[in-house]
């Protein structure tokens, strides 16, 4: 037991007040953890798309004031009634989406989306009691995706925490907890090119260079990127990406050039671009007889997915992904061991670092597009 | 050697002479096979909607005078230069596509869409020599799709012929040759449930119900049958299905009828209609997480499949396939020892038998929509 379990802990937190507006850092007053919950110390924290656009808040609802972050790592403080295979000093990686065990989904070999833990970008509250761990003065905040890494001290489903290997270090493998093994995974266990195959890689951003960094470790003898920003072609090239495709030179479908360049087409492909022209190319772009797309980008609501039947008909396979259909609980541990035997590069994402108390710079940086992953350090 | 080898064989074969017009049963020359050339005496053949739809041509440039025919059994008169593992006397499968084995498509362990002889419905004659071996007074007719079946003797490119158990009754087994392996290869080889699945079949034609017999073989534990026509449904019982569902019944789309009868969708799903609307059904009305959706039917020309991202994004999976994914070479042979075994029920299919005098009636029957299979015998 730690001397803080059971009680109400202060502690600082990054707070969005407002849409697009910078976070405060305050002080913020952390409930201990209910039946099935877990309040964890987030050590290293890093951003990613999906806060910066419920930050924005453009398009959805917004929820403020909101505590905000999702990728991150830490320890466990304490644990609420009913958790098993967690104890306190645990070292864990929070989830977006969470695993239960229980469920249809949980229980399919395939599938990693969890009914009672998928992820759920519009609820404010922790799903037990529908209220909120976080508050100041006793007003709640609300949480997002059910980590709410934003703060020294969150409190996550136990469903939603990967356990790891104590020695992984913790600013390294904290990029784990979603885009990077959502790329890797959409590689890896999705599409699954064989040694020597032939991949394109559609969006060059952190997913997509995780999607290269899966074909990298699956053998593939060629990579090809294609991006419509020829400033991610330089970054790409530390990812095993050989050769690039830039849509915007040809007057004709980039599925077209691709299909010339390797003598009919990619053995796989990966959409990490949330363009639906780009899963409507990635798709065409693939080899008769047995290629394989897979689609990890979120469009817009209206987008359609448009292609003629003779395209699947001619044996190509269409797939989509959700966290690179890694089981959080199940899958995330190993994950962090490819990284401790040095199968898995995870230095190269890790572009930028701030202090906590610098974390608006953090999302300077990805506003203008620069770098790919920067590790906010609670600790400094 | 037969005494025929080297020699034009006369004898007589059914002769489409103009588009939609009953065939005329008269004398043709056959000439011998040329290099890696095969000639066979056909014993059986049958009817499947791809004769009707050449014979009638409507949409296609007509080609005629032409023999049909691409679903049959025979036995091997004589053979080519070059020709490796057939002899004389051997019993075959004559298949609309094939398997030269040096081509990467017959490297491949996926695909079965060999580059060489990949079906072309709009050649009329030999490959080697882009010449017919059938004449008519000096006059060449048409070969169609490479086996021209409705003919006591042809001449097929030896990569599409399916060497066959001797033992096997050719009156059963030439029903192989398409629609049955299209359908049964559909499930067992693409969708591959798993024991104790949900599978749904859109369209109970021959080929659909013979997806249900490959969900039957697999093990399904509910196979739902979805076909506009009920006079579908009495038949379709002997094949296992044990649900129907008739779109026209409802006023919302039957993807969400099926979600509702089986808690969130099938597991596997096999679109058998060539209705680019049961397309879109098929693919949506699989489970999120695991669903997986086979298309086979072969739809009209501007027909676009259209569906949102999200359905794919929550790990569905949409493949086609092309003749059930079978290599015919080196998969039907196999296909023919299931039915064998008795793990295979061929009989059900086979509705109708009339001799090659009465050929007609069987383009009669499938014009009326009666039955499955009508068997042709060459003998009688
Ligand atoms: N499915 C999941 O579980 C999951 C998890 C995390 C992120 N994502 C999604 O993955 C996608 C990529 O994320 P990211 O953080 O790498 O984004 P990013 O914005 O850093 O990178 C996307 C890249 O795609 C390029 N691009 C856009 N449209 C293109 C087109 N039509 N053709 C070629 N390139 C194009 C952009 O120039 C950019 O470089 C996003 O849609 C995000 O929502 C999905
Ligand atoms: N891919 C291949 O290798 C291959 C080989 C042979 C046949 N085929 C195709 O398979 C399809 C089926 O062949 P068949 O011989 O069984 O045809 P069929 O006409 O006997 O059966 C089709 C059935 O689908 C039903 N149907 C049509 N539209 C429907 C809809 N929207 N919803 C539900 N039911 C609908 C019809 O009522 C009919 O019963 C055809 O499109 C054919 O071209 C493909
Ligand atoms: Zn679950
Ligand atoms: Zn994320
Ligand atoms: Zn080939
Ligand atoms: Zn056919």
């Amino acid at each position: 037991m730690s001397s803080t379990a059971g009680l109400v802990i202060p502690c600082k937190a990054a707070v969005a007040w407002e849409a697009g507006k910078p976070l405060v850092i305050q002080q913020v007053e952390v409930a201990p953890p209910q039946a099935m919950e877990v309040r964890i110390k987030i050590k290293y924290t890093s951003l990613c798309h999906t806060d910066l656009y419920f930050w924005e808040a453009k398009g959805q609802t917004p929820l403020f004031p909101r505590i905000f972050g999702h990728e991150a790592a830490g320890i466990v403080e304490s644990l609420g009634e009913g958790v098993k295979g967690l104890e306190v000093g645990d070292h864990v990686l929070p989830v977006f989406t969470g695993e239960c065990g229980e469920c249809a989904h949980c229980k399919s070999e395939e599938s990693n989306m969890c009914d009672l833990l998928r992820i759920n970008t519009e609820r404010g509250v922790m799903l037990s009691d529908g209220k909120s761990r976080f508050s100041i003065n006793g007003s709640p905040i609300n949480h997002f995706v059910g980590t709410s890494t934003f703060s020294e001290y969150t409190v996550v489903h136990s469903g939603c925490l990967a356990k790891i290997n104590p020695l992984a270090p913790l600013d390294k493998v904290c990029v784990l907890s979603c885009g990077i093994s959502t790329g890797l995974g959409a590689t890896l266990n999705v599409a699954k090119p064989q040694k020597g195959s032939l991949v394109a890689i559609f969006g060059l951003g952190a997913v997509g260079l995780a999607a290269a960094e899966g074909a990298r470790i699956a053998g593939a003898s060629r990579i090809i990127g294609v991006d419509f920003n020829p400033g991610r072609f330089e970054q790409a090239k530390k990812f095993g990406i050989t050769e690039f495709v830039n849509p915007m030179d040809y007057d004709r479908p980039v599925q077209e050039v691709i299909a010339e360049m390797t003598n009919g087409g990619v053995d796989r492909s990966v959409e990490c671009t949330g363009s639906i022209n780009a899963m409507i190319s990635a798709f065409e772009c693939v080899h008769d007889g047995w290629g394989v797309a897979v689609l990890v980008g979120v469009p817009s609501k209206e987008a359609m997915f448009v292609t003629k039947p003779i395209n699947l008909l001619n044996e190509r396979t269409l797939k989509g992904t959700f966290f690179g259909n890694y089981k959080p609980r199940t899958d995330l541990p190993s994950v962090v061991d490819m990284y401790m035997n040095k199968k898995l590069e995870l230095d190269k994402f890790i572009t930028h670092r701030v202090p906590f108390s610098e974390i608006n710079k953090a999302f300077e940086l990805m506003v203008k597009g620069e770098g790919l992953r920067c590790i906010i350090s609670m600790e400094d």
